[in-house]
């Protein structure tokens, strides 16, 4: 079902009734963008993974959100899907004007799989975080109890005074002599409007009402209405401020349904899902946390039960068998044996079917996921010899290995394949992993050459004269620097060394520059211009001048495990977070001819069969982790 | 006439037709935004206003041109017009991949007016700068004499040999039993379809020809073609090389219409086309240069004759007749006495007629202000006793003083109007404002009450307790500081003071910024991860960091005044420009409720009517500032 502004609100009482009798939920998310600036490497740990997505993908736009609601139907013993598909766009007033990043290669992309831009523009359904709405809420309130003869006069200018008095006399014969009840002012400009606001306000109070009409070109006209003893000015001005307010609930729009999903506690599935999640939290709740544990309790408290169709698939029973995980694929893969898609029936017009094929559609592909889920969680159940056509509890083991997990794609080959929301991340061995520092005119087969002895090797280049090294042959790791350490036209380094040197950098520049905006922008001098800061945060630490992570409350947080708008994960500033320095626009003068996806395709180009072994003292971690030795996140 | 990428290459001779037999031409542009973060404010300078715009509003897309030509038409004595309305959009591959951003209020003013996105993204004309294109075109030539066979050979992993085996096997029955010349080979990803280019090309080198397929909806798919004695794989590694070439000049696309119309030195008209200008010269020349001076010299060698619709109708002789200067007030203004429009035609669908209403349609909106051009200078030329129908040359008297100057429509009532591109700006006095600091709690109100003595005031608020005072009363501006010496309330200093300081603490923090990055990015350390700026600028002077104006050869452009491609203007090195560190995006998090133009409106709702006086020594600079005396700006 297609969801745009026009039928949003009275949809939203079926939303919430699907919601309610699901048994799980899957979501799906189309953005304008990938990454901007520097992408994730294959080295990562979960924690640079999420910190790059934070500063290279969250000021992307999401425009589709797709949400499936699977049920049971008792009587015929299989499930039936619910499926919404929502423009998201949320156009500014009264909601928060947006800037937000787009990727011409992703619009692109989109435009070839028929999503309709014109509709997303002009029909899509706005959003706000939770702490805009909170603010912009007493914004309305205290506007609407301060009176309208509160505002200052302004002396007419000469050169406008006869314009003015011109359409005061207009408005007088209308008054006296005309029979229709409105009358528009139109060819004046926002000054021209504002003291005709004033001068008719004032000369014609009990006679006629003023307001601005925005025309559907946008266009705005002054509309003069005359007042009747049934339409007096105190009815009238009570029905524009029921209006705000029902424009405001308009404005808070998508937020509402992604809080259902949040408080409904319900399992939520999608596939490839962190960039999912990431844009669901930053848009409808609030603005992501710099500190990644924050990140990892605040998901967790927000959606209790998670399940990444993409990890699911790339795990034992199923990995050997599937080929491919891109969602296309993988559905095909499950509609053969040694698995069957199940039967899952929709009541006319509410759901999709399987045979209409609207792949990149938000609320296509996550039925898709479900439907890939269920056949997944069938052979699951089958091997255990189990029936199990409806879903066992997110909690039940057959399901507990999945669960709570978000997969990892560009580091998952590379034993890093998920952040675990409800315990530690996997920590794998970088030992076999070194940093090169080489000639300006070296290509790939010169460092294949360098490193002949140590058999295949995989190379993550970072610029002309550096790369990251990884052996296949771990145990010869301990001899590189040793071998090495007379060569003069390169140098060497471990991966742990390196990363410590570079983020010992990183943390050193990132001081220095909060130092340097305490000194600037705090200083009691009446000269400091303050409005790039917040107050709040410029007379704070350094830590908590970037201070996110603070607005989480942690020690509240897990114990009661309440949501949005109940109050735990609160802002205490309302002020919108500090700007992020970091972030980067390149207006075309990024490294060229490449888009998103083929840069990280033709990256792996350089990359070697991987075949490296989790060395990590718990067993089940390294059978989990086995699972990613086939490249699979070249899709 | 709508130009798409459908129909722009057998359209690009009509527009070089167009352009050359023209007396003048129009042009104007659409953007996804008009200003991210601080605005333009009112006592600026034009360098500052410059600044502004260069680091606030470059980085939105340009995504639609109009170009109207007018030329004469010597049988009938009257203009002709020749109008393209171009859809822009650059989408990556082979052109370069942009990040641009969007302002969510202008998109839904662009939709409301009509705009088509989804036209603007399946068919929009790809652009680039001309730095861009030289790198281009000379990887392309690297890439194409580069052989096949250098490409590195890949391992088969054990996982991925079964699936290539059986896809071989396919092939070889391919080329033994079937009838056809084709077979496509689906459902691989990125990894497999390179496995699968190495393998059959090793096994069917001389047998098939294989190459990677985009289907429309993106998918890419490997094609394997039989080769036959006339079909010869040589031959069709020259047809590939020769496609590539095309699409090259396909994603050069729109740059050599912007291109020919500098290349022409014609008149070049816009409506308020500040913006325009920069954004033409900065998508399809050259970046920006940071230094003012640079920008002047820059846009004057590319466009040596520019007029501003905006600033001729703010001039005697039409100030006083023309109550708004938006472009549809203007036209409507122009159509009445004491003026007229001129008749203009057009050959069937080559350009646009009054009778169309496509307002905010670049190419109409040229049509018009090509009109409204038209009107003003037959009114000019009655007023001298001349017939004037047709324009004299743009170097003529009569259109001299509106020559090579860019409108300046937020501070053109503060005395600053315009930049002059051929020689200095107006240099108005700002010894009349004063910048206060004022207790948090006050209002408007509070700073009038404590003007009160001093007559009408303009405030410009800063922040919550800081704004900017113009007094209307010049004559006073000396006591004021005096008068408020002992009030511990507040502090007071001159402007120019202010600014002073401001600059200072700026310089000092963008010095001490440019010191850092060379600390952690120049030194010869192997670890100092470099990708963020490039190397030919880390190692610069501070000064030089920022740098895109050292790429402009002062030296010879002036007398020369060759342009784009031929070689005055030249980028030194090939590097993208340093990334711009101001650059803020805001992803919702900004100032809340208004969009950009009723951000101006409201800033401006504090703003009294200004009397001031440009107390400059010459009097022709009086004069022609005294026309900004009205607030013009309020649309």
């Amino acid at each position: 079902m297609e969801v745009t502004r026009k039928n949003f609100k009275e949809t939203l009482p079926l939303i919430s009734e699907s919601i309610n009798k699901a048994d799980f939920l899957v979501i799906d998310t189309e953005f304008t963008g990938l990454i901007n600036g520097r992408d994730v490497s294959m080295f990562d740990s979960p924690q640079e993974y999420y910190t790059t997505l934070l500063n290279g993908s969250t000021d992307f736009l999401l425009i589709q959100y797709g949400l499936c609601a699977f049920f049971w139907d008792e009587e015929e013993k299989h499930y039936k899907n619910d499926a919404y598909n929502f423009y998201l766009f949320p156009r500014g007033r009264p909601g928060p004007e947006k800037m937000f990043l787009c990727q011409s290669s992703s619009l692109d992309f989109l435009a070839a799989q028929g999503f309709d831009f014109n509709k997303l523009i002009k029909e899509g359904i706005s959003y706000m975080t939770e702490p805009i709405e909170s603010r912009l809420r007493e914004n309305l309130a205290e506007r609407q109890s301060r009176s309208n003869s509160e505002q200052e006069s302004i002396t007419i200018p000469v050169e406008q005074r006869s314009q003015i008095e011109d359409i005061c006399k207009k408005v007088r014969e209308f008054l006296d002599n005309s029979k229709s009840d409105e009358m528009e002012i139109d060819r004046c400009n926002a000054f021209i409007r504002r003291l005709l606001f004033q001068e008719l306000g004032a000369r014609f109070k009990n006679e006629a009402f003023v307001e601005t009409k925005v025309l559907e070109n946008k266009d705005r006209v002054l509309k003069v209405s005359r007042l009747t003893p049934e339409n007096k000015g105190e009815n009238r001005n009570l029905q524009k401020k029921e209006k705000e307010w029902e424009e405001f609930e308009e404005a808070v729009g998508f937020s509402k349904v992604a809080r259902m999903i949040s408080q409904s506690e319900k399992l939520v599935i999608g596939h490839n899902m962190l960039l999912d999640v990431l844009h669901t939290l930053n848009h409808f709740f609030q603005p992501l946390p710099s500190d990644y544990s924050s990140f990892k309790e605040f998901t967790h408290c927000m959606f209790p039960r998670i399940l990444d169709t993409k990890y699911m698939c790339s795990l034992p029973p199923f990995k050997d068998k599937v080929n491919s995980s891109v969602l296309q694929h993988l559905l095909s893969t499950l509609s053969e044996p040694p698995f069957s898609l199940p039967k899952v029936e929709c009541a006319a017009g509410r759901g999709y079917t399987c045979a209409q094929n609207k792949a990149h559609e938000a609320g296509f592909d996550a039925y898709v996921t479900g439907l890939c889920f269920l056949a997944m969680q069938a052979h699951l159940a089958r091997m255990r010899g189990e029936r199990g056509a409806r879903v066992a509890q997110a909690d039940a083991p057959p399901l507990r290995p999945f669960l709570n997990k978000l997969f990892l794609a560009k580091t998952a080959h590379q034993d890093s394949p998920y952040i675990n929301l409800t315990g530690p991340d996997p920590t794998p061995s970088r030992d076999h992993v070194f940093h090169l520092t080489f000639p300006k005119e070296w290509q790939r087969s010169d460092i294949n050459q360098l490193f002949s002895a140590f058999g295949q090797i995989t190379v993550q280049f970072l610029d002309d004269t550096s790369a990251l090294v990884a052996l296949s042959r771990r145990d010869l790791a301990k001899t590189v620097t040793w071998v090495f350490a007379n060569n003069n036209r390169i140098s060497i380094m471990p991966y742990v060394k390196y990363k410590l040197l570079n983020n010992k950098h990183q943390s050193e520049r990132r001081e220095e520059t909060s130092e340097k905006f305490m000194r600037l922008y705090s200083s009691d001098n009446a000269l400091a211009r303050r409005d790039t800061v917040s107050d709040s945060n410029a007379t704070g630490s350094p830590e908590k001048s970037r201070g996110r992570s603070n607005s989480v409350s942690l020690a509240d947080a897990q114990p009661a495990r309440k949501r949005c708008a109940s109050g735990v994960f609160q802002i205490d500033e309302m002020e919108p977070p500090p700007k992020k320095a970091e972030l980067v626009v390149s207006n075309g003068k990024r490294k060229h001819s490449d888009c998103a996806k083929e840069t990280t395709i033709s990256k792996r180009k350089e990359t070697n069969k991987v075949i490296d072994r989790y060395d990590s003292d718990s067993k089940s971690k390294v059978e989990c982790v086995k699972a990613f030795k086939e490249i699979d996140s070249w899709d």
